[in-house]
């Protein structure tokens, strides 16, 4: 007993330290640096066909919001309390112009702009004084985009090359909101932990020989069960990883997936078909720092049903069940866990003090530091990557795909 | 991009200021400026037919506490945690005496003193130290009132000259706890939200027009929708408004509403019947914070039933749906708000900082200064608006109701 | 109104002082006195039975772990999160040699070495770095003790004479997680409140013939609402306290009840059997600062049914109805309360500081005592009372049973 009681050769778990987030890595609320970050872009926050003249709540980058199409089809998104006293727009009555507050009739138009106080002597002499706080919404492919930034650093909407100038019969099939690593289970739309526990997944090919194939079930296919050759490389809007795969004809394949600024996923389709770059973008809406959702663009060919394709190439989870999701018992989540059950369990924040990193998490480690670098020019004043504010520049396009080649491969640091 | 970034011409949401509620305003706890203030008075806190030798759980002004009736009829109000360990005397047995804790047996009377400790040698010879904490209860007009303040400010009991010196066949019909803007829906005791949302909406003649008539349904009656014409006016015990009607007779008919320290309504017929002062008085008691209920008293004619003369006079909503409000969907409250919806949206306490009042917010801004003023001189030491120790003058006048005369008006700054 | 305002001969409730517990004395979270008094001795945390390859979550002394049984049989006790990326353990695999995270398939055996890293070049070359956090666990009389404190001060496992040496036929029959006060009813595992509530309850003889007896109906013995004489002696393991009755033969009976370090209970049975030490041990476990469960072992006679056997002696309550106490309406709670209700509506936490503790509290404040010499005992670098490093003294005896003797009693100051 002469031992120092403190010692713990054993790894015991008697006295370990406490553990944390990074904070400035994954808080997006107002004023937090990673917060101001994620507000130099148009982040969606709703489809278009969802958005009517009665008024809905939204809950984006931690702020409480109320979004609406006025009559002439404007989308509109305001603080949800009236800039009078403070009831909520919520129970607004949309016309034509804008929208009304329930309890004393203000109205405002969708930049916010009190156009009537009917209670006021005139219909409100200085109702221009007063501006319901409002964000720009602009709509593309049937989502409503946003922007919650500094007006002066407001970016041009990107649009994306995979779906600009459709083929005649192409269309493109939008879906949101969702979870993630639900399947096909449309009853979830929330995920409840952080955003960047779903990005960085993204940029992980070794989870799935793990997790999606010999864990329990086999999620994709059972080649997936094979650990991958990977590469990383750079692009101008993030970062890829290159999943090399020598096929029986001698030559490569190379499964190219896409982490786009600030939190585009471009996944190309498991069954390695080789082909053009993948036409179906994810993006992940952070709904505060302990809670997102996805969003879903796909382009259709001719004659194929959106909805159907959506289902085909997107949600093959679970495995080991028949069932829907929300509708498997504790027994059988625990037993076919899938991505959510292995990033939610994480905790609403995983606390990243406390992770050892190896070598297969290189695609985690160089995203956090990729967009840690984009934090910092954010702070220091700068554009972080992938903004423009020339129209001209705003086609992006997609380099995620699977491709038959020969190129020799370079590894990221 | 030369501009400040922070710079905002457009009103937009980005980098607003966080706002707060008034604390010394509407925080009603122990201590608290506003809570001393409201300690001066006395509250109900049940209707005598509900109280009886079971105990019952009541929060008021914060505070939790247990409320019973002894077997010789005294109603009695004491902290719930029993003095000697803790346990809650909502578990304990009332007879004639006082009421004894479940778990060792200490009996006190309604006015917390140990009469009984019958584990202790003798029953207890120190039992004369211990006294639970209790507060003065009286009864009227079929209701229980508290008096939670210091003991040497304790004010006589008010009486209401509209209660007194009934007519042969006259009663009066007490009710609560009830909520507020539910109409006739008695499954709703509690309104989740701050005392002065509620208080304040009695003085503010404007959103009747709207909220009660224009924005879906009309609620009251379809002339309720002309914007009146109102003057303030200070009275002994607050604040009354006149809503100014010209009728086609050529005369002025006068609707005086009543709002009287410390939480006390007094609301004439909505069908501007000319008559007496009104016979129907209402109280919110604040449960906490952010919740409060209302009580009611009315006088009733002879031959009339109270219960149903109570729900004609005092609960017309919601329109625009026949069902009760418990019973809405989320769409239909929606589609049809009344105060509820109006009100508990702006919050469980609403941001004062973040309001911008108008001319058509006077009764709101007069109420609350004259609030202030009245906490201010409790502060101080005096003695608040309202508060009389002199039996003789414990008898006070309604002053609301629709009148018809030509005196001159009054605006009150 | 010249008197203080302030001052209270009458014992309002208003302006009485805010109170608290007593942290040093109650809290168990790590590094907190009590708690590390409480991390020098084992206890239990499941029943051997229930700990199989499917992991479960246990919280214990305010720690979140996963208790597992791996395909050779042993028992394992590890942090939830898997050391590699924080996904839970509770989603593992076990297989003979340990658990697996479903993530990216890291491998713990039960004292939580880090055998494989499937996704690293040869199965990890530095796996031997790390190791998740593990507590040791022994089994014994068919219950699994886990030890969360200091290596270096690791007890041995502790027996009793009871236990041991079982005559041909004998066997033991244990149970948990169970409620306190609520008689059979097996659906309550958990108690929402802090441990020393349930723990000085024991040493509490005088709430037996209030609470349980003369309250509202009688839950033991009509003969239990007897005052008893009582006296408390010091043991080696803690504090008994003994009920001393004359019978009709002009003998004494006396009732010794035990309580052990840390928070072990013995009490004898209630019909006053003379006989051999009481066999039936029960040990409180607390789950964290507000909540706690209790195991039970009991020597089971030959041909006797272990299960019937234990509801028998131990679970007599609650009367007054014949429901289980789970399906009780609020009113019946209320009506006829047990220890559940008396000791839970002391709040998650009593207040300490408000409590006037009388001469029949002479056990709960002697036992306070004990534990408070311990904690400062540990504090200042000792062993506290019971602990033992010696196998050969790892066999304790129970004192408690009914003895009919004449020696002098000896009074506990």
């Amino acid at each position: 007993m002469d031992q120092d009681i403190n010692s713990n050769p054993e790894g015991s778990a008697y006295g370990r330290p406490m553990h944390h987030h990074d904070a400035e890595l994954v808080e997006v609320g107002p004023g937090t640096p990673c917060g101001e970050f994620m507000r130099r872009y148009w982040h969606p926050v709703a489809l278009s066909a969802d958005v009517t003249t009665t008024p809905q709540k939204v809950r984006i980058l931690g702020e409480d919001l109320i979004l609406f199409r006025d009559g002439r089809g404007r989308p509109g998104l305001l603080t949800p309390r009236c800039s009078h006293r403070g009831t909520s727009l919520y129970y607004g009555k949309v016309d034509d112009d804008g929208i009304r507050c329930c309890y004393h009739g203000w109205q405002f138009d969708v930049q916010g702009r009190c156009i009537d106080q009917p209670c006021e002597p005139q219909g409100g002499l200085a109702k221009n004084r007063i501006r319901q706080p409002w964000y720009p919404v602009e709509e593309i492919y049937g989502l409503v985009f946003a922007y919650m930034g500094p007006p002066a650093k407001k970016p041009v909407l990107p649009r994306w090359e995979v779906f600009e100038k459709l083929a005649p019969g192409q269309s493109i099939y939008v879906h949101g909101y969702t979870g993630f690593g639900v399947g096909a289970d449309d009853t979830i739309k929330i995920v409840p932990m952080n955003w960047l526990q779903s990005y960085e997944n993204i940029m992980d090919p070794f989870h799935v020989p793990m997790l999606h194939t010999r864990h329990r079930a086999v999620q994709y296919t059972p080649e997936a069960g094979h650990l991958p050759q990977v590469t990383y490389e750079s692009t101008e809007l993030g970062l890829n990883y290159i999943a090399h795969r020598k096929m029986k004809d001698g030559s490569t394949v190379e499964r190219v997936s896409s982490a786009m600024m600030p939190l585009i996923m471009v996944v190309p389709d498991q069954k390695l078909e080789i082909g053009e770059p993948t036409s179906y973008i994810r993006w992940i809406t952070p709904v505060d720092d302990q809670s997102h959702a996805l969003f879903h663009a796909i382009r259709v060919p001719p004659g194929v049903d959106g909805r159907e394709l959506f289902l085909n190439v997107s949600r093959p989870m679970p495995m080991g069940t028949s069932k829907m999701w929300s509708e498997m018992t504790e027994e059988e989540h625990q037993r076919h866990p899938t991505d959510w059950e292995a990033m939610v369990s994480q905790g609403p924040i995983t606390l990243h003090s406390e992770e050892h990193l190896a070598t297969s998490d290189n695609g985690v480690m160089t995203l956090r530091r990729l967009l840690k670098r984009q934090i910092m020019t954010v702070r220091e004043g700068g554009d972080p990557m992938g903004v423009a504010f020339d129209p001209a520049k705003a086609v992006n396009k997609v380099t995620a795909g699977n491709y038959k080649r020969n190129a020799p491969e370079k590894a990221l640091a």
